[in-house]
């Protein structure tokens, strides 16, 4: 069976231009999110902890108080792949909605 | 030290006029929460979770996919007290953030 | 596409046979796990959220303080199935690593 | 009011002595958790959010898949003080639960 695939540099870039606030760093999407306090920013965490399990696929995430740092990557593909940008979308949405 | 003291019919209903959504039943503040799935409802609960355990006062509460139902009152008073006021307000606050 | 469909009475008893704790209450796979404390038992939550989600199955339950209460049936089916089954066998796993 | 106090070199090391797991990294309590997988990674966390919200102190955290790292000090005090180490005592406590 063939897993997740990286994506090119094109496809990433494409991807991009539709994920307001996420960029690429250390070959990683990521993207920051701050909210009001640490209940806001856990109950997004455990929103997202929601999401990842369903996908079987999980960030590398930091939080400080109502700070969130998130890197999406897929270990096995060795960069960044479709799950990924799908990983980020569903993300911003659960930011959105917590507001 | 005196512990938390029941409101009186007089007080609890001057403090359930400034809780919408709130109604006694039971004897307990009781209300019901509706959100757009599971997701939300535990997220929601999370936060919830965090307040209750902050003010070591916790809630009876019941979760059926995207519903929760919530209950409160103080055991040690024997009925509903200002502990059980401010979870509720806090809680209403909460579920207005998630939306 | 079919659905899960309802367990027989032979097939449910012979599924209960191999899941201690769990009973059959109201048409529903009951089970009451008891905790050491709120932390615990929210913790635990946490945990049954996740699988529940993963599944895209969900339980009605009810928590006080360290006590949930777990009720397990598919609605689509009318009744208990091999769904409900799976599901419980994962919870009881999880409330024995919860301790 | 006077705040946390940052503790004296002497003070810091009498408490390592007692806390298995935690070092100095950087000016601040670290320890390094690992878990069977996400699962029980995350039910821990939500147990550390649940005390840390209770204190109103909280660790700086990173979570990838089944391992959590914990970054412990105190912002208004400029160092490690009795809030991390209590803190730290209750995280350990919460990890030897969950196993």
């Amino acid at each position: 069976m063939s897993g997740p695939v990286r994506l090119t540099d094109t496809e990433l870039h494409a991807a991009l231009g539709a994920m307001p606030g996420w960029e690429i760093r250390d070959g990683r999407l990521h993207r920051t999110f701050r909210f009001a306090d640490f209940s806001a920013a856990f109950g997004f965490m455990t929103r997202v902890a929601l999401v990842a399990e369903s996908m079987n696929h999980h960030p590398e995430w930091r939080n400080v108080w109502s700070v969130v740092e998130i890197d999406l990557t897929t270990h096995d593909a060795g960069g960044i792949t479709a799950l990924d940008v799908t990983l980020a979308r569903r993300i911003s949405e659960l930011a959105q909605a917590v507001g």
